[in-house]
């Protein structure tokens, strides 16, 4: 049967696929730095032979074949997420492919270097390849109005510059008026924050939430690496990475929340779809609509921490004595602008994201040169944030992402948090007793509710389809702004 | 240039076998249980890909080309050892190959279980599949005699089971005999180690032990697990594994410098030979000879235990307050028949090898039913060793090796002791004050001898004919009950 072959075939270049995730996870948890170069050359072999396949005559004659066949719904789904991929993927040489790989994996280690050098030249020249590849790779896929339109897709579907731009005004209007009146409010004090935080106490505490939110550790793990990320080799095998500061429990929970809303996700795929095109997410924004939905919306909420404050201060008893649930509610919600994206409060983080989507436009059409990003960069958190970045370490070497040609990623993460807005409005409708359920710490259905309407989707339906459907309505920013409004009229009695 | 166009092809294959290496350490090292069954497919498909491409027309063009040049004699004893891998491979059929990966991968997953479990009928079933695809390989492969002698040269070329029989008949006479002496002496007590040994303090001794044997962090590291290996994703990646046993601090120690012997030898190619066919070992007796010499003949002299010791009881003052260096030595050395071939002392640890190639060869020549496995292994063991074998966890569930297919490798354990005992005898002639070096823990001019004379050779040469050509003699088992004469002798006053 023309499916069943081609569904091998696809399984084939799944497995390689999920075989270089188990490489690029081990690369950034386990890895002796002797092994980069080595990495970097496997990497690239691996890269250049999965592309080979998915455009190789044979696979593309499956594929063909696929298509013409009598196909159900879900059948037709698969078949038209790989022609996707497909399409994509023949614009791009093989050597081209080859080359980007080995150039990203030794950029990362340099990214690695200068970052903890707080050096922006050693990371500079591997950027600069990197802005040149990703160019030459916009113009084999072609592009409209901006080079960036063509390397969006590759994140979110139906989306581009333009769209990103008009959704982001308004907010950003909202978020600038807003974060004046705060700045105009009395402030948080987080004081009770300012000591150690035994680093035991807080991976156990971290464990046994991202435990109670739903995740299955026979089927994951957790890790410690530089930049937190969820990767995932099978629905059986999801893996997610924080880092720890001794000085701020926050840090290793939120970042840790955050990818277990990415591994909730990933681990809520239908079985049955494992090893197919349809265990797959069809957006990176729709993906962090479900991190941010977990790190932000409910675990940032009152509820959340009257239940979790007293659990908490069993684990910190020597630094949460007499510290009430309100405390540590509004000392996870106190907004101060800041220099880092990972660490930002819910009403800044999207400001950093717009800085980024801006500077990589800029930096993609040649209007900005790599050398000047550093002066760019701080110049733009100065306007933006009020903020001077004192290194490039704290500054425009913070993200992985550019260090691996992901360029157009960024505003998904404004995205997801547009995306999870508009459901959380349903979900509160459909579940009166949701946050009595946050209340009492269950979790249960509201992992349901999501695996059910998304998880286990997959690749059924593009993400803003999917969202609108849910929400009933068309994408917009509105319900962000009116959570973020309510939510910090509230807190900061404006 | 064909030779150059060759290299280049093989480095990829080598890219993808490196590959495969991270995956299978991830598999005993960092996966969730749930992940297994991705992993085994994943492993398939490389399995089945690395043999494609080393069967492939194009790639046997390429070694043709090569194999025709002009060449030196490097580039001559690169390509031989590739002639040898892909004659060897053009002889399966991928698809077994696939199924072999697949079978394997499951089998280990079951080996882990039923060992846990203490529960051979788990594994018997996949032990009955591997046998049964393992004589399929032989026959592919062709043999004389036995079986057997078609596997044996993927891990040792230019023997067969006659001749490892003629070097294995006096050996068991001179163990027997030796056992029975030392059962006629006074034992030596251990019971200063009869209690808790902090399992914190066993990983920092012996990871500065490990450090000062020579190997390089920075191109390495240690993990816990299962069964304790070593393995390579390039020269600059070598990674170790052991486990604790926190009533017995030498479980740990002599496993991981057993397999620290093996990273030396990992970590000692030559920089240019990388992603070459000359980076590799000859033979797993060979491999094996370096991790008994730095296990064995170092980590178990006086001159170490008397350098050691003072250092060892600063790792462990409540346990050790008292111990003296030749209480430890000779603790490290006491000679007990046991049930576990990786906890064996020097002298009965043969016998555990030879109760393995006589039961290897009976399954393989289908003298013996998988099912009788249990049953034929606890009569070794209380034929040669005098031990009742309690339950098969502790019996014949105890190795990996035979989950992976791999008949034939057992013997090149002891193998590896007569090869070492060889060169021992040589190192001792070129380096007079070997022992007193080793009394002051200095390494240094040890593994450089041993860098020279060996690892840097990689492929150049063959095992036997370097070990005879260092030793200076043909391949003889003398030098080994030499050694195992004189050290017990002395040790239990025979």
């Amino acid at each position: 049967m023309p499916y069943q072959k081609f569904l091998d075939a696809y399984g084939e270049i799944h497995d390689l696929r999920m075989t270089a995730s188990v490489l690029h996870w081990d690369q950034q948890t386990q890895m002796p730095p002797g092994g980069g170069e080595a990495r970097g050359r496997q990497l690239s072999t691996l890269g250049g032979l999965i592309h080979d396949r998915m455009t190789s005559a044979e696979f593309l004659g499956l594929l063909a074949d696929a298509e013409g066949a009598d196909l159900d719904d879900d059948q037709r789904a698969a078949v038209e997420t790989v022609r996707f991929a497909v399409d994509r993927a023949t614009k791009l040489p093989g050597s081209m492919v080859r080359e980007m790989t080995l150039v990203e994996s030794r950029a990362f280690g340099a990214w690695i270097e200068a970052r903890q050098a707080r050096d922006f030249s050693i990371f500079q020249p591997h950027l600069e390849r990197i802005i040149e590849l990703t160019r030459q790779k916009a113009d084999c896929f072609g592009w409209k109005d901006t080079p960036w339109n063509a390397l969006v897709p590759d994140y979110e579907r139906g989306i581009d510059a333009r769209r990103i731009a008009s959704l982001f005004a308004p907010l950003r209007s909202f978020t600038v008026d807003l974060l004046d009146k705060i700045r105009g409010a009395d402030q948080i004090s987080t004081r009770f924050l300012d000591r150690q935080w035994d680093l035991g106490a807080q991976g156990e505490f971290g464990r046994r939430l991202i435990g109670d939110l739903g995740f299955d550790y026979s089927r994951g793990r957790i890790d410690i690496a530089a930049h937190p990320f969820c990767t995932n080799f099978s629905v059986g095998d999801v893996r997610i990475t924080s880092r720890f500061d001794h000085r701020n429990p926050f840090e290793y929970l939120f970042s840790a929340l955050h990818e277990t809303g990415h591994a909730l996700y990933e681990q809520g795929f239908r079985p049955e779809d494992e090893r197919t095109p349809l265990a797959e997410c069809p957006s990176l924004g729709l993906h962090e609509s479900q991190s941010r939905f977990w790190e932000v919306t409910i675990a940032r909420s009152l509820p959340f921490w009257k239940h979790y404050g007293p659990i908490m201060a069993g684990y910190f008893p020597g630094n949460l004595a007499g510290v009430d649930a309100g405390t540590l509610y509004r000392a996870a919600n106190r907004v101060e602008p800041g220099l880092i994206r990972v660490d930002a409060d819910e009403v800044t983080y999207n400001l950093h994201i717009m800085i980024r989507f801006d500077l990589e436009l800029a930096l993609l059409e040649r209007r900005l040169e790599v050398a000047d990003l550093p002066d760019a960069w701080n110049a733009a958190y100065k306007d933006f944030l009020g903020v001077t970045v004192p290194h490039d370490g704290d500054g425009c070497l913070q993200d992985v992402h550019w260090s691996s040609g992901a360029f157009g990623y960024f505003p998904t993460y404004t995205l997801g948090n547009i995306y999870g807005a508009m459901m959380t409005r349903r979900m509160e409708k459909d579940m009166p007793d949701l946050w009595d359920k946050v209340g009492r710490g269950d979790f249960a259905a509201v992992l349901e509710w999501l695996r059910t309407r998304i998880h286990r989707v997959g690749m059924r339906s593009l993400a803003m389809p999917l969202v609108e459907e849910i929400a009933g309505e068309k994408l917009t920013v509105e319900p962000l702004m009116g959570q973020l409004g309510r939510k910090f009229t509230d807190i900061y009695n404006l």
